[in-house]
């Protein structure tokens, strides 16, 4: 049995009576009921998710950015050349992206996985060797990989989220590089929400009209290239048999992954804050192929991109934060997690009307 | 010369030289321009506000909570009795309160200021005694408070600033306890924004909708006796020299040391996060003294009040979050202060293309 088919089938639903248990403690708190909002709603869904009240805080936690690169860069769809995904790699393992910035403010360790790096990258520190493929296929022309192989990177994923629970992390965050990635994770989007490819396809990095309008007919061609293929449920809402290979059709390496990883993440129980747009994609397959994946997954923010939104929507799921991010790697997911740590400690550390003496307003 | 007088004059407008080298800076590190959207535009503020690039971390932190009772509560306008509001202050000493689990979390210190509680309260553990008087008049048939009451809680706010600076907070968050105190933030928000009191009126800790009609007359009351009181700018834009008198009618006692502490840490040019309506009150009645002061404003968050919106369009600032939060207490801009003070590490920590020997899209 694979990895990823044992953590299914270790993946429950969360748990709803410790949810009423918490938001019963919320309604004694010396607060107006419901006057902490969101961060009411998060204590609820950490207490669904460990199955007791209070929840355990999400602490430590531990970033895994998957990094691989994409065959579709061929048609234009980015300014940035692939070399620079290896670049990325290299200055996470030197510490001075955003998220190392971001992951160390917020107490998180972060770990670099190579799933489909097209440059054979030198060992370092954080980075775990794990290349499936040296990069995708150009999903316009050609599936983006193998069902196969689509396995072989959802396995990846559960055993990153697996060793990562084992070392003591209690929340895992997603990260993700690979130049070009917001092409897959349009179509993906677009695939299992049935939304148009216009109204998922964003600007990336920051490209100009021209580029994306190429990039919209990049996704709309690789969406009837796969229906071709005889893939049912593009463009409509799929089965979840066809889940796997509308993954492997489209994907990309690090978004198999990341769906691995969000699965092995809620199979042990763990929440899993879930960064842009990437994250978001591969949450999509991930409810795709597991529904009940959906409750341990905090939105850490609201990307730029209309994908973001969509992909949102489809989950059911509100962000936590919309902080106009459209730069990946799990910077959105770190700037969510004292957030969600917030959630937790109330219902640890607050004083109830009785504990404190506060006259309640139904007294 | 007075506190308040003195920190006017000391008060200049952030620097926007500062604030280019940081958007500079910003387009050399390892990202796309502009990808890391509010976190980029909040580290430019803090180098406005510093007048230097990488701006000083905004840390240490301290939230002062400004609390006050409301003659106005006669009318009805909450469900909660004035004694909560002493109650209150003794859970903030206990350390039990929503404020204080989030201010350990993120690592801020708690000051509790007694510039208006009705009820004689005991020395506790980071209780600053500093009653102007017992509470204000009630709004509806009285001016709130005297010229020279404004004036007093005023000063007491910038003192409250200064120490807090003095003692090395590098940050300051504002936070306020007062049962009733939206009713009088709604009514200085319609007095500075002429906008109708319906639009910003709100359900406080949660009121039924009679309660709320009932709240919405009391506040139009305050507003058409403050008018014949002879205040000119009710109703309208006021001019600076009748913004004390609007503030002295209309105003918390809490709200009125707010608007001192603001233009305290802008005096001192420390960056003050604002929490919920009542610190956008006090906001609001800040930048009519002192419209310089609005650069070394961060809006925490949005709150569910709807004077909140209507405050933050008015003052022209953006808040950092929307977590549906309606405690005020300061927990808002506990929750702001780890996000405003990653987008100083970004600029302090982030390599740049050259540094990290990553390909940028302009080479």
């Amino acid at each position: 049995m694979s990895d990823f088919t044992d953590a299914l089938e270790r993946l429950r639903p969360v748990d709803p009576a410790a949810a009423a248990e918490a938001a019963a403690h919320h309604d004694r708190l010396t607060k107006p009921q419901g006057s902490l909002g969101r961060i009411e709603a998060m204590g609820i869904q950490l207490a669904a998710i460990a199955g007791t009240n209070p929840p355990p805080l999400p602490t430590p936690a531990a970033v895994a950015v998957f990094a691989g690169d994409h065959g579709v860069l061929d048609e234009g769809v980015s300014p940035w050349p692939q070399e620079v995904t290896g670049q990325m790699v290299a200055n996470f393992s030197g510490g001075g992206a955003a998220v190392n910035v971001l992951a160390r403010h917020v107490g998180a360790i972060v770990i670099v996985v190579d799933v489909g790096v097209a440059a054979v990258l030198p060992d370092a520190r954080g980075l775990v060797q794990a290349k499936v493929r040296a990069g995708t296929g150009n999903l316009l022309k050609e599936p983006a990989m193998t069902i196969d192989e689509a396995r072989e990177a959802l396995d990846i994923g559960v055993q990153t989220a697996a060793a990562l629970v084992a070392r003591g992390s209690r929340c895992l965050l997603t990260g993700d590089m690979g130049i070009g990635n917001t092409t897959p994770s349009a179509a993906l989007i677009a695939a299992f929400t049935g939304r148009p490819a216009r109204e998922v396809t964003g600007r990336g990095t920051g490209i100009d009209d021209e580029r994306w309008a190429r990039k919209v007919e990049v996704v709309e061609g690789a969406l009837a290239r796969a229906a071709a293929d005889g893939l049912a449920g593009i463009g409509g809402a799929p089965g979840e048999r066809d889940a796997l290979a509308i993954l492997a059709s489209l994907g990309g390496l690090e978004i198999a992954a990341l769906a691995g990883y969000l699965v092995g993440a809620a199979a042990a129980r763990v929440p899993v804050i879930v960064d842009g747009v990437i994250g978001q994609a591969a949450a999509v397959v991930a409810a795709a192929l597991a529904p009940d994946v959906v409750g341990y997954l905090v939105a850490g923010h609201r990307s730029a991109e209309p994908g973001s939104a969509a992909a949102l929507d489809h989950l059911g799921l509100e962000p936590l934060l919309d902080l106009s991010l459209r730069l990946g790697e799990g910077t959105g997911a770190c700037l969510a997690l004292p957030v969600l740590q917030a959630s937790a400690k109330i219902l640890h550390e607050m004083a109830t009307f009785e504990e404190a003496g506060v006259t309640s307003e139904h007294d």
